[in-house]
């Protein structure tokens, strides 16, 4: 097959790219490079991979589009708590605009799409399943807004299916692992990261907030493995995520530090005083997937939390954050 | 003052325009004829009205703006139930495309921005305050797509403050009166003029459902003498209705034929087998504001069920529905 990743050069796209690649497919990837954390070179250099340094929406406003390939993952999008803030009041368009133009290109083609939203749609706390109705409260932050632009890109594509649209989307739950910058507020790579170079882990809010971190090769194996499953099942959302990985993000930071030997102190501190005023903690104070949909087709989580700990560290023992510039240490 | 309507030619643009030019101010209506209930010639005879023919997004991608004018209201939108439709999949992107549009070209000419949203962005039945948190249902069809694309314009806008932006967003109520069309599936025109007709008045579902309908002139005269005090109160988002003239929709068939004097049987029929089987009813079994934000500033609705019914009627004794070919009667 011949993949098209949009947001390739990301952290969750340049994963997909990787296991597309060793599963024996091409793969076409767009990304605008404003987010990456991979320079792309490795993908250059690989006949089976081209690399196209424009944003998606370029790229089809410029009469190009998905003829010839097999399937389109659409990860392209603004991401994390912090980077977002940037974009307050124009993200949601940025993030439907985007989608808009990827599901016309690939009803054009003919071409299935996985596209990806956030587990950050159902505004609220606790067991979250696909089924559940979300919850968008009316104090709209950006991160809200956010959420609700992913909630949109989630209906127009499944009322594109009226349209001849061949789609799931998925709800990525607080993925992890390799390559993950620190950049956008993302706690696994900033505890790490403050781990390895024996500074304070910075722990938000009260510490009591949970989530559940799930490796990024389970999450590719999903859509590598899995999309054609999905495709003929009966659900178009799928929760991905691992909820046998729960943790408060205090035990988190407890745990990230035993592991590494760190000489580090854990401290708590508001997020606004490091990302801004506008910073705002996830709707969701306990956010953990029920895995109804992806269980049914026969996936499951397999990388415990201690093992993406020592993924995350041993990818930033050697390397410095790309993006790292974007957030404070 | 000069006051921007875009969609002006439409059931509220026109009556807004109307308001403004009653209350001495100067009017540019930009509207791209596609949901037009009037045909603008009156206001291209009147001095002080000019009327563009040409979508907002049109206007403002040929390099137009708002400078010069001192408020900006956006009524330009995909309405009614049926007529949206059409747009499934496609829809929300219209919404916010447009708006974020309208909101930059707010922010360049430093001008007022009033956005109307919709009472559909509830998701859910009975009396509905601004506070409330929304509910968005993951059945998704059409309609969930327009309310989440309404949900997200009321977030670009309300973040945009932060970028300097002067706005309210208005969620009008089953609003109802002269010039408004049966297309678009709008149950006061439809039943009036099916009692008019004498021809069955065809309730949808179990006719339970309750609305309250709203005067178009009790809405303008929100916009057009308590925009100001909106800007600068601590409220960003108005219910505008009459929780007064809340009635079942069987009830009002009932009420219509009797006002009238009609001899038209009422039936009850699916909305489907109407508009077609991706019609659907609202998530709001009972659609009630509560008047919490616009009743703070003084306004109070003021035309009961009984004079709207006539109103209507009145409209649509001496005329045909100018959009009437795109619905049955």
């Amino acid at each position: 097959m011949t993949v098209v990743v949009t947001g390739g050069l990301g952290f969750i796209g340049s994963h997909l790219v990787d296991a597309y690649l060793a599963a024996g497919h091409r793969v076409r990837v767009i990304d605008s490079c404003v987010g990456a954390v991979v320079d792309g070179e490795d993908y250059d250099a690989d006949p089976r991979c081209t690399v196209i340094r424009e944003s998606i929406e370029d790229y089809l406003d410029a009469g190009n589009g998905f003829a010839g390939t097999d399937r389109v993952v659409h990860t392209a999008s603004h991401v994390g708590p912090a980077s977002i803030l940037a974009r307050t009041g124009q993200l949601g368009n940025d993030i439907v605009g985007s989608a808009a133009r990827v599901i016309e290109a690939c009803l054009a083609a003919d071409v299935p799409l996985c596209l990806f939203s956030s587990a950050e749609v159902y505004g609220r706390s606790g067991m979250l399943d696909e089924k559940d109705s979300i919850v968008v409260p009316t104090t709209y932050n950006t991160r809200i807004e956010y959420a609700i632009g992913k909630t949109l890109t989630e209906a127009m594509v499944i009322n594109s299916r009226h349209r001849g649209l061949r789609a799931i989307v998925i709800r990525p739950f607080n993925v992890a692992g390799a390559r993950q910058s620190r950049a956008g507020g993302f706690v696994m790579p900033t505890f790490v990261q403050q781990a390895l170079a024996d500074k304070p882990i910075t722990v938000f809010a009260t510490g009591d907030q949970v989530r559940a971190f799930v490796a990024a090769s389970d999450l590719t194996r999903f859509v590598v493995e899995h999309m054609d499953g999905a495709l003929g099942s009966d659900d178009v959302i799928f929760n991905v995520g691992n909820p046998d990985n729960a943790i408060t993000v205090m035990e988190l930071a407890e745990r990230v530090k035993r592991l590494l030997g760190s000489a580090s102190e854990i401290v708590r501190v508001d997020g606004r005083s490091v990302h801004g005023p506008h910073y705002a903690e996830a709707e969701s104070f306990r956010k953990v997937p029920v895995l109804r949909a992806a269980s049914t087709l026969g996936w499951h989580p397999e990388i415990d939390l201690d093992q993406l700990i020592m993924m995350t560290a041993d990818y930033y023992r050697t390397r410095a954050d790309k993006r790292g510039a974007h957030a404070p240490l």
